[in-house]
């Protein structure tokens, strides 16, 4: 397959389907765009009534086309679509580039054309890209497919769900300088061809350094999370997903009908799988630059070189707010500054070369090159209005501050540290700010764009290493006795297991549980002391009849002696029986009430799109008012268990509050796994929530636990 | 003094003090610019060696010319200014802008200059513009006595404490055309004028219609907020202040010796005083320019009218981040778009022509007209490709689309309602597009900035109604028995009020507090049940040498009956004496425990350059580990404590929580106004610590509350 896209985005032959004379027509446009940039490749106008198109042989189909065909754009209505699949399929033609709208988007009607264009794509193997797109460009192959002008050639992929989206990264592009593009694919409908194999296309390519996803709908979410993984250990994934909030997602699904998952759980997701997620579409074409140009640091500390103090705040304000961490220079370091700099100047972070480099701009490399050579240091900005000292005072200093350029962009490569440069001269295009960008330095206008570069090549380097360095954690067989377990409760019929039998799963699983008992009548109380000590006991009814256990007055805690257990458990009944009279009540359920502590959720879900996530997210008002909540793609890692912990808004909590001990989190973590583990062992089981578990420093207590079965337990 | 400012950026004639015959000298460079941009007024070169400067006559000092001056522009060393002041007195030369470093930021040396350069413009009645500036200018007087070149004049005012910020606007705007600036002033030191006078000349300057303020640090905090709060009722008003974060506090003070406020304190009453606070540097010109252009709302609701529901839907995802309304369209409405749009229309918000317009832009304008005479909306949002129809289409549209444009930029003006355009075809600056913003209306490329525009603009609306509607409430003559209290506590010399008498306090002022009861000897204790009943009680050690009463054993709560009153007293006393024996114990004040309810913290504090401010928000966790806290500078106005009460993020807690009833809000926001009169009442109470107070919905209990006096009570 994906040599099907090979083929299609590095044609050496194109046929137009439906080429057309009339200059109105996308037929006769494309012919025309294609020439206009140069592409070398052989163009068939298919068109059974005229004989040429634009001085070009015109053929009646493909079939008589004598050379072979690399891919077909089809500019011809959405019903023509199966018979030219044929024809295509016949001709051992790989892809097809369909522009027609008029499939599933518009209604029934469109839905059994798209079904049998796709059941002909399959039968004759010819691979789809749309339909309902705007085309394919490969710049490097001075293949244009789209009617898109003055493309700026450089190392950005484009994979969009929008052609308006690619031309305003196109027209951003051609305005700001220094960054272009090497291909672009409209997806359309993904009827055939998804975004997994787009992703693949272009971790494959060359020319492409960093590609970008502007989504709007996943028809391939799992397939996708797995390419993204792997591709994210060889070139960044920048993806902007559409549709995040419930309003953005009714009007996006009012023109794609894509199904969406939450917003909140599909960040997790690509963060796992290290894709860099950004959630403004304005700051997407900045951070890609960033991204494709800069090496991956080794690490993430941060040091600036400013000249102006204004700027300089401005940068720390946007690292700090960033969780970027800011180097400390060696003393070494400090010392070589203080030789070059004047008295005024600031020699630590935020170096400040106040104005000390308006006479000689090369001191700035002198800078420069004692920052990048100091251990400490990650990644090197340059800050405030470097590349306008000849603009700003002296004309005479233009070749000495472009050499300076030369020497800053050099000393960096050299060391294999990133370099990114802020200049408020930027957008003069002064010499020296060109010949930064010539070298593959990123610079920008602001402070912020320039941050964002920073903290998300920080983020892609960590998640990189983090997913080479720590695996993914598949089951073992599940555990005969759990099976067992599952089984027996499968085989009753039930929808959901009882509380204690979610417990004794989570004890084969090697998961602490707390003590349990089940009283099936009254004169079974007698033996929870010698059970479960003589501890305050909670008490629970255990019915599949009844959800909301102590709406139905179903619960008592704090529960001590034999006499006050068997009072409670007469009116656990009495109160059940009210509650629901036809109730099924398979006893009460009496464990040891837990020592307090924070409370947490632990929970795994089957996602439509994604399929099996845990959760993770503090308990009460956290979850349920602030939705302050993490989420991984199952199987995952421990070091995405870690992350998870820390990535919620309130994790500070775990830390310890008012003088309190932090909570265990190797314990939690490890709960986290094995929870894993459990889910993916038995799949049958939809949904699991640990709601609470209860943590404290030496370790945790599961106060509650519910397992829900897919429907006939499979 | 504001006729000084007045004279200073409308100046008829300016004096250059240290003029100069050398090019690469500022007082050479200041003429030539003054004459290349066109300035009409008089220029007298000041250069006691030099009969002319440029061809102009110099004179030996500002005395010896003729006619008057408005203002010097000196260019000499800092050390020279106390002379050159007296001679401005005696010549009575209102201002003087002083662009030369070497003041108070560069140490003890530089410190006695300052003072000495201040106590002659004293004397001498010269109002100092720096030092240490980059100058000022004002382009609808073609007075220019900065650098910078090529700056598009419009109705941005820029006040900032950093030239190169100045310098980024500059460029950005002619890069994006569509923008422009009408006066600029760096204020340097901030030596004698400073940012309260700056803003009040803005205000009236008739060519601003939006001030832009960056401030590192504020030297009249107070006197800002009093000046803004009057000024946003004409015109918004833009501040960004750096130094938001620790680390940039740090970084800014090496180069200004600022004291910094902590920012979310700043932000609180800057918000409160109608200002728009911006945190991103590369934000603050599409604001500036939006607010600068566009009618103030007379509501939120924003309806977008696009085509291309890729960018409809990255719109809607930024709105509904930022919070602001989608309009519901009237069925009227409805009605209309579907007359006039294809079947495949969106004929509800977020409008989506489809393509309709793609023959006839003028459909578009139709739309619009039906758009903006709904009721239900505020503001039109036009998004997507809008100015490209002509360039993707047919060149023969240019016409009808230019005609569009300035329809649907008469349309908004009509209605009155703020209408913004997104378009991907802004960068290539179509005629269409220059037609909007030669017609005043803001074009972006990016939906976020579009956004961005949009909720400033209701946020300054809705601040600047909620100002005129709702009064600063000063406080009343102090209340005779709070005076006789507070004097009380000052007279025994002590630091802070012990809490019994805090809660008397609150208690004068209409606060409701809980019974309590101060216990000095075991014996009194039998009296507690007929002071306070017979609920359980919380004790409490009273002691001014105790502050940490729980650590130190002098806390027990939920106390009940007599014996166990008198067993907890000795231990309470016991613990005391082992924690500290010498400590002078008071007693044992009494009170009812509190019933379970929502903790959240008021305080007041005297904030060091904006006076007494109150902070609210949830307490523990929230306020420890969250910092999730909401401040405004008293007096504040029953508007004030509402919204302070809806910004935490935390708030939603307030409204119930599991099934709970929401607190009483109402009660809540009148304590809060309560404690502000207390606070301005005494202001010898240097802080105020109500925490816990526990919010029920049926009122609240407070648990614990600290007074702490100036020192000396004044």
């Amino acid at each position: 397959m994906s040599n099907a896209l090979n083929r299609i985005f590095n044609a050496a032959s194109i046929a137009i389907i439906g080429a057309s004379n009339d200059p109105a027509k996308r037929g006769n446009q494309a012919i025309r765009k294609l020439r206009a940039d140069g592409y070398a490749g052989a163009i068939y106008p298919i068109n059974p009534k005229a004989p040429e198109v634009l001085g070009l042989k015109a053929y009646p189909s493909v079939l008589e086309v004598e050379g072979s065909i690399d891919v077909v754009l089809v500019c011809t209505p959405a019903k023509t679509l199966p018979a030219i699949l044929a024809q295509c399929g016949e001709k051992g033609i790989p892809g097809a580039v369909v522009l027609a709208a008029g499939f599933s988007e518009t209604g029934p009607e469109g839905e059994a054309i798209a079904e049998a264009t796709l059941a002909a794509a399959k039968a004759h193997n010819v691979r789809l890209v749309g339909p309902n797109t705007n085309g394919v460009f490969n710049l490097h192959n001075n293949m244009n497919m789209v009617g898109v002008q003055d493309v700026e050639p450089g190392n950005i992929g484009i994979c969009s769900q929008s052609g308006n989206m690619m031309l305003a990264f196109v027209t951003e592009a051609k305005r700001r300088g220094g960054v272009g593009f090497s291909s672009y694919v409209g997806v359309g409908n993904q009827l055939d061809v998804t975004l997994s194999e787009y992703l693949q296309y272009f971790a494959d390519d060359a020319d492409t350094k960093a590609p970008v996803f502007y989504v709007e709908g996943f028809r391939d979410g799992r397939a996708f999370l797995d390419t993204c993984r792997e591709v994210t250990q060889r070139k960044p994934v920048i993806i902007y997903k559409s549709g995040r909030t419930e309003a953005g997602q009714v009007a996006a699904s009012s023109h794609t009908g894509s199904l969406a998952s939450s917003f909140a759980l599909t960040r997790g997701l690509l963060k796992q799988a290290g894709a860099t997620v950004v959630e403004q579409s304005d700051k997407i074409l900045s951070i890609a630059e960033g991204l494709s140009k800069l090496p991956v640091p080794m690490g993430g500390k941060v040091a600036i070189l400013a000249d102006g103090g204004g700027h300089a705040t401005v940068t720390v304000d946007a690292l700090v707010d960033a969780g970027v961490e800011l180097a400390s220079l060696s003393p070494a370091t400090i010392e070589k500054l203080r030789s070059i700099l004047p008295a005024a100047a600031s020699c630590v972070n935020p170096v400040d070369v106040a104005g000390g480099t308006d006479d000689n701009p090369l001191i700035s490399a002198a800078c420069a090159e004692a920052i990048l050579a100091d251990q400490n240091v990650d990644i090197l900005m340059v800050i405030g209005m470097y590349g306008g000292f000849a603009a700003r005072f002296n004309p005479a200093l233009l070749e000495v501050e472009t050499e300076t350029s030369q020497r800053m962009a050099a000393l960096a490569e050299h060391h294999g540290k990133p370099l990114i440069v802020q200049s408020v001269y930027n957008a003069l295009r002064t010499r020296p700010i060109e010949a930064l960008k010539d070298a593959g330095v990123p610079v920008f206008v602001w402070p912020e764009p320039a941050v964002r570069c920073v903290s998300e090549l920080i983020g892609y380097a960590q998640a990189r290493r983090r997913n080479a360095a720590s695996p993914l954690v598949r089951p073992d067989e599940p555990a005969p006795s759990g099976t067992a377990l599952v089984d027996r409760v499968v085989n009753t019929g039930r929808d959901a297991f009882y509380e204690y039998e979610a417990k004794d799963l989570l004890a084969t699983y090697g998961i602490k549980v707390p003590g349990q008992f089940l009283a099936r009548c009254e004169d079974d109380l007698t033996q929870v002391s010698t059970a479960l000590g003589d501890a305050p006991m909670a008490m629970k009814i255990v019915s599949q009849d009844i959800l909301h256990k102590s709406d139905a007055g179903g619960v008592k805690l704090r529960v001590s002696g034999e006499p006050a257990l068997r009072a409670d458990y007469r009116e656990i009944l009495a109160n059940a029986r009210a509650y629901n009279p036809d109730a099924d009540v398979h006893g009460v359920l009496i464990a040891p009430m837990a020592e307090p502590g924070v409370e947490v959720i632990i929970g795994v879900v089957h996602d439509p799109m994604f399929g099996p996530v845990l959760m993770f997210g503090l308990g009460g008002i956290f979850v349920e008012v602030m939705k302050d909540v993490s989420f991984r793609a199952l199987p995952m890692s421990r070091a995405d268990a870690q992350e998870m912990v820390e990535e919620i808004q309130s994790s500070k909590v775990l830390d310890g509050v008012r003088g309190g001990l932090p909570v265990d989190k190797l314990a939690l973590v490890d709960l986290m796994m094995k929870v894993s583990q459990l889910a993916l062992a038995h799949p049958e089981i939809k949904e699991i929530d640990l709601n609470p578990v209860i943590l404290r420093s030496d370790g945790y207590d599961i106060a509650d636990a519910r397992m829900i079965l897919n429907s006939k337990g499979h």
